[in-house]
Parts: structure tokens; C-alpha cells; sequence
């Protein structure tokens, strides 16, 4: 940590501040230099740091307190320097693959949901995506069909063979949904939920942490450290769109997110550009930018009748959208020797 | 709602969409322009528009669909053109007064919580603010005192009659909070954790909900929306200030969210500048910002010693400097005739 | 355009409103629903609408108006459904081809350009870039070598016969650049630079226009339409990315941008993942994406020593990573048909 | 500047970045850290530093650079720790008194103006604002009446005594602007349009320079430092708000922006709730929160007819309501012993 005095600091008030350190256990390294005395703060345990600055940062002619470490450990690459990889089943996700999970954006009947299962299954998905608990702007929007929704991804998993991603959306459902599920999802609006984060750190699932709306990549890592550092290590993010002042798209999907979380960290990214543009006409293209960026994997909406969905159809493609999207994907995959 | 067709629609995907309104139970009153054919679809119940109108969009040949109607009711200020007022012991939030609710962030001892109930309630404050549950975006970061936080305040509102306003993170312990608050505050990042809304929607206290991060203020009284439609009534709402591209600021405070909460909705409006602005030297000057706007109240953090708080000392205001804070708000709020 | 009134509007409200449509030159269709009264007005000339619909806000009891038609008509897909094309020598931007500019942020020295110049053609690139002229946030910073810049891209064509794309900043200096350039950009920061954008209509060179830091797609298009009102219809656009609150990245590149260009328009698109990112390490990675996505071409700074850069070293890229990036997107041009 | 090295720097990486400062001026002191090595640089001159730290994140092994300076001199606070003033005639802005310059957005005709003129001096208000010039986001908006919208503005001043505020759009009608006005106003869209910035700069008359839409404070403070290095001292800052995701209002007006600039300058600052807000029924309110947080003054959009503006009637305050602003201002003022 690098604390800036101000300008006009007095010689009492750096030696306040450099009192308070040795306090927290640092060792400091003072710079006077011409305008502005810096104190260089190393040694003390580093977890801490972001709320030692925050109170470095309210003692008298203190500027600003510059953190140099990270303020996350477990989800690190210098905590773990080669990429780490979820195993569901035969699936991995981090590894030379690129798994295709998709699915209906919500479970919406049996026949909707096995014909969908079965075409993105035939068409070379490897993970099922379906919503039974939903998340809703609205009060009055489609909510899900609950534990019914689960049940009919179970089957459909018993069908297909594949395995089943989907949303858990509070503390006292987690049971429930472990009870069907393969993956657990949390979604964008509960990334920083964080007795949810605690929660599900403690469930032997894996976990897909869907980045929050307006958050910083930092602060996705650290809402990963809590589900890691409350013993669940098979954590994968997920980028799903940013919000911006553009209203064209429903959200700005920030493809270079794969490349930051690939230089900040060591867990599996996927992308959702259906959430992440909210228009079914830009999924496909989306999808192939995520391939070749490196991402690990997609999530993506597939849905027998977009215009018939409960929820979100406009984002959705459809059945045969989905098969030639995989086609496309095949060659590009191939083309820069990744595996599909 | 307005569907506006795209120009090179034919009459059967025209014909097509006014039949799939109609299923819905619209009367249609179709607009045969020179560039564009618009349908004006009127009649439904409005509650359902959102969803509808995601499902339109999926039509062949819809551009997009406008909404005409608020996606709330119950928030409107259609369903109740005058001023609610939520009523809290002798408080009144929302009346003719200027509610001060101010305390620690984060409830830490009891000398440092009842040393500041204590100079508050003497400088004029009529609610007690202090958390004993902390979200932070660091898992390393001090979390609340839990229960014990809780006890302490039903200490100091037990010596200085004040009641209480105290966040509530997760559903699971809404029956605990209650047992010791008076006012339920909902979270920043929890504004759109919906299991948590429709619970609070079910409790007989008072509910301050605060602006999400990036939340539109139409998203934010949809949230509202979720607690009065479960049927608590007693909500009011909190602007915190929402994220930017600046970086001086920890949020920007949108003191203009007063202005369109009054226009759109009768619910109470409070704001709170500690967070709005993560600096404890702007939070007096837009505390008198917020008064001369007409919000209702405010939320201000006051420390004994911000320099040793063990969260948010930097936005966190000193005794004295709250004292002078409240003597110069009197001298405004008598010149505008209103009461503190 | 549809006008939806407040709630509570009179007859006589709803009577003046039509009154003043009808006088704009519109014919009317009033809808009298439940709860609200829309007009809807068509029939005028559609580029005064954004004017009309500012006028029509303010009318008495008016809740908004809305606008149905785009506010550009000869950058509109509607106006010209096929893609253009814009021709420079040999290069054609738009057509089946995917155009590699590159070449160094600010040209620096004849040494530098020359050996840039020289390696990226030999790697396949078909325009140069270079800033002659640099806007720069801080007056401190380099500003670039001006005519003596100009001379050098000059320099470089005449050996390599690559076109050169270079920043035209104001109006004074068109001429000038437009003595060496063939291909006149506008920088980000000059998108809403009226009279630039008015002054290169008026020019015969093609202009490439950079998205606003903060601009919507629809504000990019009508900046465009300036351009081609003017008379220049030789426009393309070029995504830079936009600011959002991610820290980590200089810009956010919004590549969901590219397909939003090519929804509304037929100008050909570019995109410009150095400035996009900041960070060299990420700008193959979204080249690759830019080209899976469709983008017409790329704009991308190359540098023989980015650490010796005078401008934007940390997102220049090394003559070899170039070289080794034009291997690389060429397997991927030919897996998906695109000649590079 | 603090420069942070990689975890994995080696000994001859962190030598090498040694001797590249120690090239550029710099005196080092690093410090080697348990899990990363810091090297603070100090005694260069500062102006550079935004230009070297680029070129230090271009070298192996450098995580980042941090500034520890101010990226602006002349308009800093350590540069003049008192407020400046901007004198016009009587005028005098950023001293004790608060100065509101009021008029039409756009000056539309002579009995427009002068209508609004009259009222407005008569109300109190000392400066006179008009457009002659309109920056317009569609090309076929009005754009102004250009000189002869001068002329009247010319010809106010001369009947009412007030002093003409005036917007600049580019450098060819500097010195046409300059025979009229007396202040020169720069827009958001040209906050970055450094050639205008360099030529106001050599000008007489004092300067307003609005926010752009999407700056940073700091960004701000260094096109203000553009102007003032060229010569021109007399530089006022205008905070009319920002761009963020909110779509109820046009902008989203930053209060604390008016804080944020006393902690970090001298320079006067006056706040545009007009274009701020885009809604007249949130302006006055908003003028007294720019009062009561202590801006300077305040530059209001006032039109004897805002239904039948030719621009931004929508954000126009009729006369009557100007009025009556003026006096409950003036109540706010003398609470808070300010004059108006």
C-alpha cells in the first residue's frame, strides 16, 4: 500500500500516519520528495488492506491510499498460475475444450423443454441451461415454475445425458435446487448477494458467478473469492453484458472481459450473449467473438418458438438457428485448433 | 402499447401481429403511416405489458414495442396522487417535516454507538442509523456485529428513544432484525434480490429501500413495487448515488432522483450523501443540497472517530462537525419553512 | 411520431396538441384509452421530428412524445438497403475483403514510420496509419509532428504504396491533410465537432468517423449524416469503444457494435481494438473477434518499440506480433470465407 | 510516480525500469516488497509524467504505473490555493456573491430576445445567456441564427446593461464571437476540441468551460489547463451534467462535481441545471441545491414561450417562473448569508 500525503501535510501528521501503520504491522518507507511525501506500507497481512486503506484514508493531510496488491487471493493467478477446470460429469469447462451449454431461457412446459434438449443436445451441446426460478424486473413478469421447472430439467437430463445448469436465487432454495441440478447459477442482479456467495461455498456443486451489471472485473473476482474461500473451489464466471448509456443493445456485452479475467485469474469464463445483447440476431456473431477470444464456453438461449416464450424471446434463437450456429462454430473452432 | 412494424413488413406479418393482440386482449387501432405501419394496442390489464411486449418483439416484423403505461401500480402516483407518509414511533417520514437519521456505518462497540446515539439525539437527529450486518465487496472486510450490533441498538434507542433503522441482508434473518428495528433498510446491492423484497413485503415495519448501483428509477420503483404488492405498505425510498465513469467520487449522488421520485411516485424520499459520495468533507454541503430539493430526510453516517472506524470512515462525518451540520440545516429549513 | 398524454389531461389539452400537429403539417390519429390519450402524427417531413418532438414535450399536460422514425435518413439501411463501399486506390472498405490498417499511434521520426510502414506491409496490411496531429488530454503530452508527420506518411506511401489514414483535428488544417491523406479521420473526441464534420462533407476523400467516447450508435449516425448531407458520401465508421465504469481496460469495445451498424445502416464499419483496450496484450485477440463478427476491417497501432513510444506505447503492439496476428486472422478469413 | 512491478519481475527487469527513469529525470527509491517490488520516482518534472507513465507500462515486467501529481498545474489548487475570479464589467464571478445568467437557450428573434432579456434583468439576474450558435446532434435541427443572433445579443446588452454569455463552437468564429460577447462559452461537445481550447486561450475575454459530457473531473481540470497555459486566465467551469444509464432525465446533473472542484482548484464554478436535468419542472429546484452547495452561480434557460422554442423548450422555465425562482433564491441566499 502507498499512502500520497497531501501537499501540505506537517511533519506531526506524517508521523501520525506512519505511527498507525507500524500499528497494522507495516513496515514503512518514506519518500520525501519535493511536492508530496509518499509512504510505501509492506508487509502486513494483505487481505486486510482494503479496509486499512480505507481508514489510512481518514487520518488528517492523508491524499489517498494507493493499494498495490490485490484484494483477492483464492481467485488469483498468482494464486494459482495455470488455468483451473470444472468437471461436471464428462464435462470440463477450462480445459482445451469449448463447451456449448444452452436451453430454454425459462422452463416453460415438458414439451418445450425436451424438444429443446434434444435439439441442442443433437446439435452438439454438452450442458443443458433452463431457468425454474426467475429473477423479474416486473412483479408481474413470469417468475418460473419453481421445484416443477427442476423436475423437467431432471428428466430432461435423464433423457439427453446432459448435464443441468441453472439459477439459484436465494439462501433457502439451495438445497432444493442441488437436489437437480449439475451447475448452480448465480445470477447477474445476486453477485454481490453475498450470504448467497457464502452459502453456496459451502455446497459441493459447481458454481457459474454471472457478473453484476455494473461491476468492475475487481469486484467480480472478489465476489469469487467469497464462494473459494468459503470451500468451493469449482467456481467458473460468466460475462453476460455491462450496462451502459446505450439502450440500442439491452446491454453492452464486453467481449474483452474473457482476456482480463484471463490475466487476473485462473477460473473458467463463459459468456452469455444472449442476456449480453438482448437481440437474437447478434447471438450468433457473439457467440463466434467469444470462441476466438478464448473464452471457455456459452451460454446461450434456444427456444422452439421465440415469439411464444414466457420470457425473453427476444434474445432467444431458434432451433434451427442453433444448429447452424454450431456448424459455423465447428469450423472456426477447428480452423484455431479448439475442440467443440 | 405502441408496436411499431419495420418498414418492410408485409400485411400478413401486419395482420399476423394485430391477431396475436387481439389473443391477448387488446383492442387494436392500427396506423397506416407513409414509411411505417404503427399499431396501437390498448385495453389490457397493464401489469402484464412487459412480458407482453417482450413476446411481440419476437414477432416477425416488429421493430420494437413502446410502452405507454408505468410497469408499476401500486408506486404510481397515478394509484395514489398525494404524498404517502410512513409513521415510526412519533416520526413521520414524508410529512411536512425533515427527518435526520444519522449514526455509525457499522454498530462497532457500544461506547462508540451510544457515544454517537447519544450526541445525534442531542444535535437534533429522530432516528438512529447503525449496521450490524455489512455487505462489502471484500470477504476480508469486517462483516457486522450480528446479533450483538442489533442488541446494542435496541440499547441506545432504549436510553435515548430513538428508533431504529438497520439494514436486513438476507430473508433469513428478517425475523431477527425485526425483533430489534424499527426500520428495515434494503441495500444498494440487494435492490433487485427479490426473495428478500417479497419477504419484507410480508412484515409489519417500515421499509427503506435504497437505489440500486446502476438501477434505472423506473427499475427502482418496479422493486418497490415487489414489497407493496406483498403487502406492506410503509415503504420509503433511499437515493445512495449510482456508479460512473468518475472516479473522485466513490458514487455520483443524483440529487435529481428527488425531483422524479416526486414526479412519478407518492412514496417517501430519503438520501444518503456518505455513500452518495464516499467523502466525508462533501457529505454536509449535500446534505443541504438534498433538504432545498424537497426530499424527506437524510441517512448520515456520524462517527466518533472516523480515523478508526472499522468501515467507511472516509465518508463517515465527526460529532462536531454533524452538531454544525445540524445548526446551519435549522437556518435553511426555517428559511423555506420547513422543520427539521 | 406518437404523443402520449399525462394522465390527466383535459379535452381541451388534447385539443391543443392535435391543433398543434396539424399545423406542423402532420394528420392525426387520437387513441382514447382507459387511462391515457395517444396521438399518433404522421404524414410531415421526418427530419424535423427530433425538432418538433423537443417542441411538442413542452406543451401543456404532454407526457412524451416518441419518436418512430430515425433521425438520419441518408446514413439509414432504409435509405440504401445494400452495404456501401468506399474505394481508396485498390482498397475497397465494405465490399467482400477485410482491410488491415496499421501503422504506429504518432508518427514519430522517418526511421520509425519507415520500418512500421515497411513490416506491415510486408504482413499484409493495406493502409497505413499514423497521427500527424494527436489530441491528447493533457497539454503536456506530445501533440505529434504535424506537416513534418504529414510528409512522412507521404514518404511512406510513395515507398510501400500503401493509402494513408491519418486525424484531421480542425478545420483549419484540411486542406493540409488532405494534401497527403487519403482517408481523413475523425478522432473520438471531434464526433460531435459539427463544423469539422460539415467541412470534411464538403471534401473529396473518404472519412472514417471514431464513435464518441460516450455516444449512443443512433448520435454516430446522425454525426454521419452530417458528413453525407454534406455531399461526401465516402463514410465509414470506426468502433473505439466506449467509457464505461471498468477501470481495468482504457475503454470498453463495444463489438456488439459492428452488428448494430450493420441493422441501422450500410456504412462500412471498422473497429479499433488498440484504442478500444488500452492494453496490447488484448488487441489480437480482438482483432480476431472484430473479424469473426463481421467488421469490414481493423485499425490497429503497431510500434517497432512500444516502450519507447512517444504516445500510447502500452497499446501498440510489436512488429512481430503483427506479423504473427496477420498469420493468425488469416486462418481464421479463410475458415469463414473472408479474404484478408 | 509509484511504478508497481509484476510479482514475477526479475532482478535485470526491475534494473532495466531503474534506468529508464533515472533517463527521464528521476530520482528512484524502490522498495522491495515481500510479494512485489515498488520503485517511487521523484524530481522529474511533473508535467510529463501522464507521458512517461505510458511509456513505463510499455516496459517488460511493469504491472502499472501511478500518478502521484496532478496531470494539471495552472488549474490546481497547490498552484493557487485562494478562489480566482472572472471579472465582466461589474460583474464578478467566484467571489462572494452567486451570479445568475439567464436568458434562451437560443436566441430566435429579436422580440424573443428581448422579451426575455428585460425579464430577466428585471428578476435580478446579472449576466445574459443566448445561443447563436447551436451544436445539434441532427443535422437537421435549427442550428442558430449565427451573426445576426450576435447582433441582438449585442443589442440586449446594450438596452439592459447585462453583460452576454455566448457559445464559441469553433476557431473560425472566435474573433466574430469575441466583437460581440463577453464571455466566450465553450460546450461539452468541445470540452476536448483542444484547437478551440488552444485559441480561446489567446483571447481577452473570460472563458466558460462546460463538463463534457463524459469527463472526468480531472479530464476537465486539464482542458481548462489548456486554456489557461495558452494565456487566459479567465476560465470558469460549468458542470452541466453527465451521461449515465438513467434515461428520465437528459443528463444526470453532478452536484458534487461543484465540491469536487473547490477541493482540487481555484477556478470559478457554475452549474447548468437547464441542460442538466432537460426538464423545466426539476430546474429551480435544482438551482437552489447549486446554491446551497456553494457553486458560484448559475446559468438558467429561460423562454417567454418554451412550448414554441425552436430548441430545448422542454428544459426552458417560463418568465412568471423565473420570477418566482429569483425570490425564493434569494431567501436561500440570505439564510446562508450569500448575495445574489
Amino acid at each position: 500500500m502507498i499512502i500520497v500525503m497531501q501537499a501540505e501535510a506537517t511533519a506531526a501528521q506524517i508521523s501520525e500516519v506512519e505511527g498507525a501503520l507500524q500499528t497494522w504491522g507495516y513496515e514503512i518507507h518514506p519518500i520525501y520528495g519535493v511536492e508530496r511525501t509518499v509512504i510505501a506500507a509492506v508487509g502486513a497481512p494483505t487481505q486486510d488492506e482494503a479496509r486499512v486503506s480505507e481508514q489510512v484514508e481518514s487520518l488528517p493531510a492523508v491524499e489517498r491510499a494507493v493499494l498495490i496488491l490485490k484484494p483477492y487471493r483464492f481467485a488469483s493467478k498468482e494464486y494459482r498460475p495455470e488455468k483451473s477446470v470444472v468437471k461436471v460429469g464428462d464435462v470440463v469447462i477450462g480445459g482445451e475444450g469449448f463447451v456449448m451449454m444452452a436451453g430454454p431461457c425459462t422452463v416453460e412446459s415438458e414439451e418445450q423443454l425436451m424438444e429443446t434438449a434434444r435439439a441442442v443436445k443433437a446439435a452438439g451441446a454438452t450442458v443443458l441451461r433452463g431457468g425454474a426460478y426467475k429473477p423479474s424486473t416486473s412483479p408481474y413478469s413470469f417468475q418460473g415454475m419453481g421445484e416443477d421447472g427442476l423436475k423437467l430439467l431432471a428428466q430432461a437430463r435423464e433423457e439427453t445425458g446432459l448435464p443441468v445448469i441453472t439459477e439459484v436465487m436465494h439462501v433457502g432454495n439451495i438445497d432444493l435446487v442441488c437436489k437437480y441440478a449439475d451447475i448452480l447459477q448465480i445470477g447477474t442482479r445476486n453477485m454481490q448477494n453475498y450470504d448467497l456467495l457464502i452459502e453456496v461455498g459451502k455446497v459441493k456443486k459447481p458454481v457459474m458467478l454471472k457478473r453484476g451489471m455494473s461491476s468492475k472485473i475487481e469486484e467480480w473476482l472478489q465476489a469469487a473469492e467469497y464462494i473459494i474461500k468459503g470451500g468451493n473451489e469449482a467456481v467458473m464466471l460468466c460475462e453476460r453484458g455491462v450496462r451502459t448509456f446505450e439502450t440500442y443493445t439491452r446491454n453492452t456485452l464486453d467481449i474483452s472481459a474473457v482476456l482480463a479475467v484471463r490475466e487476473l485469474s485462473h477460473l473458467p469464463i463463459v459468456v452469455d450473449p444472449s442476456q449480453g445483447t438482448g437481440k437474437s440476431s447478434m447471438v450468433p456473431a457473439m457467440c463466434k467473438a467469444a470462441l476466438v477470444v478464448g473464452a471457455d464456453g456459452l451460454l446461450v438461449e434456444v427456444h422452439p418458438n421465440p415469439e411464444k416464450a414466457l420470457k425473453d424471446g427476444a434474445q432467444s434463437i431458434t432451433i434451427p438457428a442453433f444448429q447452424t450456429l454450431m456448424q459455423e462454430m465447428a469450423v472456426i473452432a477447428s480452423a484455431i485448433g479448439k475442440k467443440l
